[in-house]
């Protein structure tokens, strides 16, 4: 490996910035040769690459987003999109590929390798989907973001003991739900995961304002259903106005927190080690608060098990 | 005068903390005692009443919402209620009445001096819809934190080429949007008071994505109409996801700005200055950058102004 | 005016991005070409100056520092490094300069158009030392950089009864120790424009604490005398261990408050406003709400008046 | 077990909050009473004791310092106040006592276990210089503040080219410095567990500016040396002001961080849980991702280890 490639892929996360320049530097520090592809795998099949030195990821460490800018790629999906990707990489004598990305992206990775390029992931998404990793780069900022939210609708839901509604990101995964529940002390948590039952929302929010609880904060994962449609519901049950407040992409962006920086940095030293000492097809995370690495296919086949210690944690400190 | 008590009614803005601080400090400081009244009108009515002394007022300057809790009193809507009002307020020896909040808070403290009792009244409302004053307290730190948003889109949206739609607050005043773009420098502001042509927006977001800009952020208030279908139609005219953040009470709390926080002791001080110079049935502001007060009859009555040069001027910045 | 120039000189404040960034987009509004001046008028003289396009000042309003760098120059201070910036000037085409900056990068700015240049001043600088403007670009944000510090202290200071002295900048301006110390509610507010007793500062904490004051924060403007000093005397009176934080340049950074960009993105417009007009050798400011402008000289000789209604009102609250 | 006791100790971290409710909280759900202790091992001394329910720590989880308060007890380092806290907890029927706080509260925890009565220590202090848990409580939140000191610094320092030295808290750990280093991407970390080179510190920066790097920032634990000392000497080598920010206790206070509530709230389930499992003379703590607990003796002898490989990266990383 002389020149390795790195690129940002699928749905942006605080932290990539960080993975970037780790990667970048690392790889410099050990003498090798960086490209810089922009947008994703589309950037890469049309060329959209620029070599990168030590000074162009310097102050990128503590913004948002990524430098290396992302996209979806249809033309990735199909086999002619593909090997014009291997033509690139060639072509620009990249004989090694860093992908930043979620679940979608470490497929795309997976495929390059199939087809016999050598090629490492690092996982950066927001919702924490990847089961093979504690924690996705990114995770803990979204988490921060929401966290943040809450309290300020601490405030306001005190002086008026009113009941809000805040939904976060989460199609099939509750853990930025479930973890910003936790920690921002909310009412109650509904995630894709588990069943809920309105009723039971409902009582718990008449009961803690018989105990003088004076406001309701209902944490809502968007797989769950929609956020309108359930304060309605509520409504009628607790006979009291509910405000809806929907995050939307807000919980992609802001600084990264001190917890992605750092992952960001490890996940890039070890995603080009990796490189270095040949051995290609894997992706890199953390467990047990250890860096590791494993084989993308396996990575890819483990099951997402959803923290029901941390689940039964919330519901009880929520009384 | 020798006792005064003082409340926050209607919606809860971040400085009001700030201004019943100030306003039971002043007080104390020149001899008056203070009643805290909870809950508004409606706690009025209840007698849901408390004496204040220094120490009551600590550290809540740097905190949202109000310490004396806010409602919406249907009560106090009738003439029973408002001569209920009076006979609590004689019961507690208060003898001058310091309303801290928006419009209608207003109108209840025009009434109750209608009735003969000295009110004076503060403006707290984040909507700054108050015709009179340049600034309410809780405004511009509700612009804060709609910038603050915007903010962690840029990174994202920037790193996508997105297009967001923020809905913030002001079902008759686009000020927040208004004041919240220009500092946020967002590619379109949609307020009540300007109609908006659709149309226009889209070619704007066209021109812009072809000129290289990486992203469109479009402010819209309330009061403009529904976020949802709005961008629905807009994903219709530039075949892209337009994904929406509302950001509801959200905008409520929050540690209160430095402006609110000043503001706040300011109109503390005036108003509590006024009933011991025996003016009645006032109101404080700010106006020129300079604390003055005004008939709380011809504060009311004053039409609310929009203004065209800061739009104008975001306008032509956000090309 | 066919082509202006822009600069940014002496210390760096926030905001200063924000009028960058109006200065460019207004002016190429107008049919201006924009030349951006790197590291001030030392970059003047080097001829360190590129051409500005509307997307060289994107994404820059949420920037603290200045995108066009900052330097102070001793070769301007001389009468050839003078005539050497003129010559560069006119070598770019460049007919019209707006300069932002504080008091000295005035003096020079001044000095430019006693040489018949047309020169217009932004005002930009943290210590809000500027007399003939109500507010300086960046003076807000620093306010609210140190009240969030505060913040952070109030927490522990009340956990454990402590003592605190934040160090501040102003060296002859207490401006930034006096709004963030009644915005913040600090115990003590030190200043170069007040004498001040320790005894009384002393007396005081022992009062407070006797009254059940949980903890005492003391500000001090770096004029005022050496903060280690001063707490080694502060303790020996109180018998209790006083520890300091200075904030430094920590003051100058961080994203720009809403005040600060709108402030800018006015002071950007007016500034060329007023090129358009042919009125030279003028600086722009804000005074009683309103943007304002006047000539460079008499803005200069303007004395700097201390607040004395908020330093009396700060002293009342802190109680 | 029927009541257990719970207090805060030596100095306050955030994240205290968090665990003084999930304490209180799991207890109360698992049937037990709770004693609330002020001020630490003095409180406990000098019965400052009240009993403590759900609301009782309402809405202090996204608090900075800690609601029981702290101090440092000289009483309980004698004999005498140590039999007298045992006759209080006696007095007051509590039978179980958790602990929160650093080295010294743990050892009084031992004390007391030793003595014969049920203790559980909860790792509390910012430091992180406990070696037997990967994180202490309030930890990250210190790390978080110093990190967003450092991105206020950034935009200055770039704008001016200039060298600032931050002094951070560590006297003999230098985690805070080093993390806050990784994360925040500074120039040169020193820490008290390694020597440093001024003249190689010196020689980076002059490398640095000459490969056009706009800023230099150097953290220092405090347990390396006096800062402007430093600052003083490195002005000599590089001929450059370098400007000195003291964080100080800043660094205690703030809203903790998503980590540090968490950690509070598992920390507390466990601490509750051992006692109801009658194992006492333990701290609890996180290893490897994962909640445990240890004697406290055994815990205190472990030796701290310095993350070198966490340095060595901060080294490449800030090429």
């Amino acid at each position: 490996i002389k020149r390795i490639g790195v690129l940002t892929s699928g749905g942006d996360a605080p932290g990539m910035n960080a993975a970037i320049r780790s990667t970048v530097r690392i790889a410099l520090y050990n003498g090798l040769a960086v490209s810089g592809i922009r947008r994703g795998y589309q950037g890469l099949i049309e060329a959209d690459i620029d070599d990168m030195q030590i000074v162009d990821v310097g102050d990128i460490i503590n913004r948002g987003g990524t430098k290396l800018l992302t996209a979806r790629s249809e033309d990735f999906m199909t086999e002619v999109g593909q090997k014009r990707a291997l033509d690139v990489l060639r072509m620009f004598e990249i004989d090694g590929l860093v992908v930043i990305g979620g679940d979608g992206s470490f497929k795309g990775a997976k495929r390059l390798w199939d087809m016999g390029f050598p090629t490492i992931g690092i996982p950066g998404t927001i919702d924490n989907d990847l089961a093979y990793t504690d924690l996705t780069l990114g995770f803990d900022t979204a988490v921060s973001t929401v966290v943040s939210a809450i309290n300020n609708l601490r405030d306001t839901s005190s002086s008026h003991g009113r009941v809000s509604i805040v939904e976060v990101m989460g199609r099939h995964c509750g853990d930025i739900a479930l973890f910003a529940g936790l920690a921002g002390g909310v009412e109650d948590i509904l995630v894709p995961e588990r069943k809920f039952d309105l009723d039971e929302v409902a009582r718990k929010i008449l009961q803690g304002r018989r105990r003088g609880k004076l406001h309701s904060i209902i944490l809502i994962a968007e797989g769950v259903g929609k956020s309108y449609e359930i304060a309605e519901r509520l409504e009628a049950l607790i006979h009291q106005e509910v405000r809806v407040t929907v995050l939307g992409y807000l919980q992609r962006g802001g600084t990264p927190s001190v917890t992605d920086r750092i992952l960001g940095a490890q996940f890039g030293q070890r995603a080009v080690e990796l490189l270095l000492e040949d051995k290609f097809g894997r992706v890199v995370g953390i467990r047990d608060n250890k860096i590791m690495d494993m084989a993308i296919e396996e990575a890819l086949n483990e099951p997402k098990r959803f923290d029901q210690d941390k689940y039964d944690l919330a519901e009880i400190l929520s009384l």
